[in-house]
This record gives structure tokens, sequence and C-alpha cells, in this order.
């Protein structure tokens, strides 16, 4: 058996497949133009670490401004809490009770990294059992973010009052901190042209505001918004509105975010994240690669051919069928960008990262997918 | 951090969401009725593990019967023969030099093991390859299947003359013995109708019975024809032609082949696989479940809601959201039945087998997906 480590200082082209490869020069050259963003327009960066599951990405975005990251799930949380990140922010709802002392636990743990854990809620009972958890504990301890429904239709409250009721229910607890506001609209980030997306934000700040304004009204202050993802958070940050960005995905740019028509408010971000297939059969029609969506999720569509007039068609979990009028031979690499770069990195133990190119570039970096199948 | 083990012998009902459960009892009977029909018919059974990726239930299916299994990677059959498993199937091609070397060692492997590996062939490029790898190896160290496509329009030559060729090549290797063909045709399985099947079906028995006889004319025995899945064994076992089966999804059953009209020639399977989810956020509208594509595979369609009318729509990596006329409340269970169980269960690192039904049953085995990501 081969050991993984074998592969450092190696050649590109000594990555057995498929693989996932980061191109490190293009993930660095997306992590400095966002941030240059960020500080740019003096708007928070709080990068969605769902998408690479990572505490080596996290802590290096961190090292570039980040304020911390977010996670989707408790075990998330977890998982990079106990490799140091120690600033997290669970943008979502965690209504288990079991789940809940982990939640606190790792809110004491982050405390004592000297950092916070912050979490989200949508609903009155949710907010019981979560004070219920935090019952005790030192004041503050959990950054509490109430998440409004702002067109994407899923989790929040409605915008307005409902908001209002939850603030006053919080402040009843001194373990719970209130935060702000948890705003994000998922599928206006896929909205292909730039005026749709407009058209989505502008109503997604509306919410906000009216939100905003109602709790101001109660007498809550409103610490923060916080919100937005790689295909809108020019517009959430031109509010003035948002005083964070969640966006997590610029740092690799998959098939689909670049199927959108750029915002030039936006900075350009390149494809930093490859699958690496091989030709394992070819005949008159068409050639088959070893990478099926085993090797990378299908949900936001298959992923695109890199530097290659081919087209991809899925072929099953473990192949994908290339058509076009020139096809590669038998044994050829073809690099692949995935469609969706969050749940095809989850289908990964580890990113290899390679400095140079992907053709005549070296294997730099081995980059564990430390919260791979974090589900819980 | 809580202990895993800590669920054994616990009840269904403590098992953190969302997780991937079996329902034992009735894989159990499937398992029966599989056999039942393999020993029935007089055909031998070599279930796919591409599905479950688990050495325990490959023992499993061949302590009642199955004379092996199939894997579609030569790191599936790494992983399955450390684990004793002795009788592979590498169903697939594989063209990597380096690839290939490990499929020699793993085939020395399970030669001391008493068993003996087999790959697939589909071109004479591939087959120089194997043959290097295999030199000055003992005699008949790898069986090989000689692909044929039937149909499906992935790998394999083309019915007729192309096999006679390789197999030509293939007799002049003493450490390669010819094993016979390999004729799956996947598409064919999800067919929705009988009638489909049947005439999907008929095509490949004669594309079958012309390369044997092909092959016959040329001076080879075809010791064996092997394919097959779980959508139309009964109709390759009728033709007689077929030796072996390689069905694999009838252990679980998804909601994929659910769908399909069923064939009153094969056993009635049952739904064996489900993923426990919790219901997270309510509204007037929807309820929110924790379960979204990274908790299952997508590619065959959505997930199915066991025993609930609620329809299940996707919303996103980590939630499903739930409509119909009767929501569940906040903190209920809500039972899924994945689309395809094969992708679904490579995103999870632990099948959670309960005893006595998954309302109020008793988690009685924790089953590792030992070739989970195991891709190359």
């Amino acid at each position: 058996m081969h050991l993984l480590s074998d592969i450092l200082g190696r050649p590109a082209a000594a990555i057995d497949t498929p693989a996932l490869v980061i191109d490190l020069d293009a993930m660095e050259r997306n992590l400095e133009r966002m941030a240059a963003f960020a500080a740019q327009h003096d708007v928070m960066l709080r990068p969605h670490a769902k998408m690479h599951k990572s505490a080596t990405l996290a802590r290096l975005q961190m090292a570039r401004g980040a304020v911390g990251v977010c996670v989707q799930k408790t075990s998330e949380a977890e998982a990079l809490a106990a490799l140091g990140v120690n600033n997290i922010y669970i943008s979502n709802e965690v209504v288990s009770p079991f789940k809940l002392k982990r939640v606190v636990t790792v809110a004491r743990e982050l405390q004592a990294l000297g950092g916070q854990l912050a979490i989200a809620v949508d609903s009155a009972e949710g907010l019981r059992r979560l004070a219920q958890a935090a019952h005790g504990q030192p004041a503050a301890l959990l950054r509490v973010f109430i998440e409004i429904d702002v067109g994407h239709g899923r989790c929040g409250v409605a915008p307005g009052p409902a908001a209002v009721a939850l603030a006053d229910e919080l402040a009843v607890h001194p373990a719970l901190q209130f935060g702000g506001l948890q705003a994000y609209h998922g599928r206006a980030q896929h909205l292909r042209t730039v005026a749709e997306r407009q058209a989505a934000i502008a109503q997604v700040i509306t919410h906000v505001q009216t939100t905003r304004a109602a709790l101001q009204a109660a007498g809550h202050a409103v610490p923060l918004v916080t919100g937005a993802g790689t295909g809108t958070f020019a517009l959430e940050t031109a509010s003035g509105v948002y005083g964070e960005l969640q966006a997590g995905s610029y740092l690799f740019m998959d098939r689909d975010y670049a199927d959108n028509e750029r915002d030039p408010a936006q900075p350009q971000f390149e494809h930093a994240l490859f699958v690496k297939s091989q030709v394992m059969s070819v005949c008159a029609s068409h050639a088959v690669v070893d990478a099926g969506h085993k090797s990378h999720a299908i949900d936001s569509g298959l992923p695109a051919v890199h530097g290659l007039a081919l087209d991809y068609a899925n072929g099953g979990d473990e192949h994908g069928i290339l058509r076009g009028a020139q096809l590669p031979a038998l044994g050829d690499t073809v690099w692949l960008i995935p469609g969706h770069c969050d749940p095809t990195i989850n289908l990964h133990e580890h990113l290899l990262g390679v400095r140079g190119g992907l053709e005549h570039g070296t294997v730099e970096q081995i980059i564990r997918v430390d919260a791979r199948g974090a589900l819980t």
C-alpha cells in the first residue's frame, strides 16, 4: 500500500486518479482579491467553511483578515475547534437537545481559545432549547443571530415583528448575546444575470431594513447583519446594511458560479479546484474517464472539461463520458472543473495542492478535509 | 465528544441526525430472497460491493452463498481484501501502470487467502498494460473478463470480432486466465416498465450470444458470462446465458429501483436503508429537515419520505424542504428513503443497523463503510 505523503514534492503528473487538486497559485490570487475587496469596502469577511471543511484553509483565510468562519453543522464546528479555529458561527438552526449540549461544549472551547461561538435561531422553541442548554454558563458565552427569511424560502422567521419577539426572549438569557440578523438568500447566488441578482438582493435589503427598524424601535440595537455569498456579495456590501460577508466559493470558483454573468463590482475569481481524471476506455464515439459522481457532486450540474473542447456526460458513479471532435487517448489526463465545490470536497479525504500549474507543477501540500462527512 | 459505540443497544430514537440507518430485519429478508432466487435458478451471485463498500456486508452475502463480490475500483478491492474478503472482481477497466501494480499486489493477497482476483479489459492497450504488470507472476493469477458494450454505451468493445482479438491476445499471457464476458447494461436497470426492460435485455442477450459464438468458433471456450443488476436480473437469468449475477442494490432497495414496475419473476425486495433526519425549522408553508444532498445522493432523484404524506424538495447541501397537508413539528423525526443507495452510502462513515423496526427498534450493529471514498 502506498503512502499518501509519497506524493509530496512529486510532479502533478504522478497524482493517481481520480483526485481533487488545488491550483495553489490560482487559489492564492482568489484569496488576495477577496481580502482586498473586504478591506477596501470596510466589511468583515467570515467565509463559509462548509465549502472546504478544512482547518488549514480556515486558518489561511483568517491570516488574510477573515474574522472567523461559518459552518452549517455542530460537528463541523467540533472538527474545526479541535484544530484551533477559534471563531466559528453555526449559521444554521440546531434544535436537538443532545446537539445543543455539544454546541455549549464547543462554545466553552472557543472561549478558552480566546474566540467565540455564534449560532442562528428562527423559532421560540429553538431559542428555549438553546437557552436551556446554555443555562448557568458564563455571560455572553454564545452570540445568537436571528435568521429572517429574505426570499430563499427555507429557514428563518418572517421579516419584521417575529424577529422582535425572538429578540425580546433572547434578552432574558444572560449566556446568550444578541448578535444581530442572519439574512442569506441562497438561490439568489445562482441567478444568471446581474439584473436578476440585483432585483433579488434589493428585496433582501428591504426585508433586512424593515426588520432592523422594527428591532430598533423595540429598543434592540442590531450589532451586525451577516449573510451574502459568492454570487451577490458586492450587492450586499454596496447596500451598507451588511457588516459581514459569508462567501465561501470564491476561493475555488466552481463551474456553476462561473456560469453567472459577472458583476464588474466583484473581483474576478479563477477556477482553482479540479478533479484530475484519466481516460480508461475509448471507442469511436466517446472516451470514458474514471471520475463519475462519486468523485464530484452534480447537484449544480455536471463538471466542465478544462482546456479541451469536450463535453462531459454523466456515466454513473465512477465514469464520465467525453464527446467531442477530438477525443483524448487511453491513459490521457483530463482535468474537470466541478459543478459545485462544497459537496465535491465532501467526497474526498484530501485536497492535493499543486504549485506551478496543473500540467507541469509540483505537489506542494496535502490538505485534509477535516470535517468531511460531518453531518450531525 | 461522544463515542460512536455509545449508540449500541440504545433505542433508534437516540440516533443523532442525519444518520444512515439499516432496518436489519428488512435487509435480512432481502438477503434471503436473493439467495433463494440464485439457488433456485442455479446461477451464481456476485453482488456489487460498490453499493455498500463494506467487508461486513460482503461477508454476510458470501455466507449466504455469494461466490464473491464485484467492485469498480482498485482501492475498493484493496480495502475489502485487507479485511479478508478473498474473492473480488474489479468489473471495470484499469489502465494506469501504477494502479496495475496495485492490482497485482491485491491478486497475490487474494491468492494467499485462498481466493482470486478478477478484472475487466476492453482494449488491446489496456490488456498489454495488464499483462506487463502481471508478467512473471504465477499462472492464472488474474482472471480476466472481456467487456463488451451490450447497449449501455460506456465501456466495452463492440460485440463480435473485437472480443475475439482480445481473447487471442489474452491467451499468450500465462498469468492471465480468460474468465469470459463482462456484459452489463446499466441504463436498462432503470427503464420503468417490464416491457422496456425485456426489450433492452433481449438485445443484450443477442450481443452476448453473437460474441460467445464468435469466440467459440475461434477456439476460445467461454467459461462464464457475468453481469445483470437489480432491475433486470431475472431476465438475464431466464436467458440461460448468464452464469453470474452482479446485482447489489437488492440488499437495500432505493427509491429509484422501487419506482420500477415490478417484474413478477423477481423476488419482492423491501426498503432497508433510510436517512434519519430531524425537523429543524417550520413555518406555515413548509418544514425543513437537517438532511440535504450531503446526506444522500440525488443523481437518481430526491429521496421519498417514509410513511408520511410529504414531498421532499432539495434545500441544498444540508437542508430538505417538506411540503404537505400535515407538516411535522419542530424536533420530529422524519425517515427518508434515498434515491440511490450506492453514492448515498459513500457519503457516510457508518451504517447503523436497527433491529425491531425504525420507530421502536434498537441499534444492534455499527457497520463501517470500509471503502468509503475509495476512488482510485
